[in-house]
């Protein structure tokens, strides 16, 4: 591909550009939210996008940060929205993976202390690591409260029901030097229709890396964790047949140079292409890595790519 | 002083130093927890120490980070652990200091947005400083909820009663850049009975400076503002002529350094001295700040220096 792009980074490309793009790589990596859809909403033609893609037999999985619901809901969401032929086995969220780090990699030994949603606690249970059960009581203080004794690591996931208990429960965990501390991501933040905002993960791991005074080790992008779950899972996966799609700078262009990926901005969610400029003109080489290779305006834009592609079969 | 403690710097002193001190110094300026009691505590002997300065003309304050009671319930804490000379105007807290600071410096036009105890919110009001009324709506999310349209600063403080929502609306109002946000100290955590620990303000601050990307305006030790606060209520405070007494290295010792004090570190609470000796020994000059001129075991140990007073002016 380098000779067809002699100016590589930060490439808005379209027509010929995405066609010759779409033929060279056998291996697409999507981020979900900004990219393929915003919340309930498919970002149009991302699902005709995808299945073409999987019926040109492309390989199709989705790498998300999102550790909200676990993977059968996502399958749910995908039939919903019109990703007809999305399955399971594609879909890796930092919930699924922080699951895998925890049985795999750490294989940890006694519970889990979770800060977040249900979809995280469910996705562990599934891969059989128990995870300590929360009394909702109302009295309860740090004061007064239980604590497990078999609390082994501390898993921070985004968490609509955090509570002053649950952070200070986990800084008295993370006291043992043998507890791990593990962040299913680090998003600082998550737009919200309307003009809010949420704060994501990254915002409860800083709270607890502060009054634990220890670092967190991060699952989902742009950790390359996510990347070797793929691995494993599909043989054969050669980087630079991969392409990275993502809508954030900081995680998913990350991500993929992290990983040795090509990578491609998407400009339906949160990132810039104009805060990708700022990247690729600074001084600090480390910044460098947050420069997609290419821009796309949306996903849609590989629709008429995939037009040609027919017209030229069909010649 | 300078030519009695020719090694000037983590000076474990004692008797006859301890005298010499406290004879040349006018101000004293004590932090509370771990200083001179352990919550509901008295550390022994403090009472009589504090009762003794105040009682021979010295000027005495109390400079406390915790953010969680109005000055007016530590003056009946003071009474009840036995301080029985302690009244008001000497009481500087984080919390009195930011309604200072709201008040007075930024002279704050609309509604205060508090993430903080009820303490806090007392303090505010008594300065006419308008706080936020947060329904307890258990129904209520961050999608649904109001928010209210003359937010000009966001208050962070101990929290007990944080929760996901709080946070959320918090980092909504920051958005709007001509809305302050203030810290009321950068604690990161504080140490309970038992062995547990409770996250401080500043993991609460960390959170919110992550998931709205800006840096907090700490009011509380180490900022320099609350020696402000007392040099405009004390007139002619000489920093030269106080002694700041503390527990923590990070927020006391820090404290005095940066508002020109000498600095007495007691091994009553936080800090031990092994830990300042590491930073006296550091090559990075910065860390030389933590470091206390003096260090006694307790405040108890002024006592003896007392008698030896009374029995010279006997004589």
């Amino acid at each position: 591909m380098a000779g067809a792009f002699a100016f590589k980074g930060c490439q808005k490309i379209r027509g010929a550009q995405i066609r010759v793009l779409l033929e060279a790589k056998d291996f697409f990596l999507f981020d979900c939210d900004g990219v393929i859809w915003h919340g309930e909403n498919e970002i149009t033609g991302a699902a005709k996008v995808v299945n073409a893609l999987i019926r040109r037999g492309k390989n199709v999985v989705f790498v998300t940060n999102n550790s909200t619901r676990p993977r059968e809901n996502y399958v749910n969401k995908f039939t919903r929205l019109g990703f007809t032929d999305v399955m399971l086995d594609q879909i890796f969220s930092s919930s699924y993976c922080s699951a895998l780090y925890l049985r795999d990699v750490v294989k940890v030994r006694g519970q889990v202390f979770v800060i977040g949603c249900e979809g995280l606690r469910r996705e562990l249970l599934e891969a059989g690591i128990p995870c300590v059960e929360e009394a909702d009581d109302p009295d309860a203080t740090i004061y007064n409260c239980d604590l497990t004794p078999d609390v082994k690591a501390v898993l921070v996931g985004h968490d609509d029901k955090l509570t002053f208990l649950k952070l200070a429960k986990a800084t008295c965990y993370l006291r043992d030097p043998e507890c791990l501390f593990l962040a299913t991501d680090n998003d600082p933040w998550h737009p919200l229709s309307g003009g809010r905002i949420l704060p994501g993960s990254g915002s409860l791991t800083a709270a607890l890396e502060v009054a634990s005074g220890r670092k967190a080790t991060v699952i989902g992008k742009p950790s390359r964790f996510m990347f070797e779950c793929i691995s494993s899972q599909f043989s054969g996966v050669d980087p630079a047949q991969c392409l990275m799609v993502g809508d954030r700078l900081e995680t998913d262009m990350l991500f993929g140079s992290n990983c040795g990926l090509d990578t491609m901005l998407t400009l339906t969610g949160v990132s810039q292409i104009e805060e990708a400029q700022e990247y690729r003109s600074s001084d600090l080489s480390t910044n460098h890595s947050y420069v997609p290779d290419y821009v796309v305006d949306t996903i849609a834009d590989f629709l008429p790519a995939f037009e040609e592609i027919e017209e030229q079969n069909d010649d």
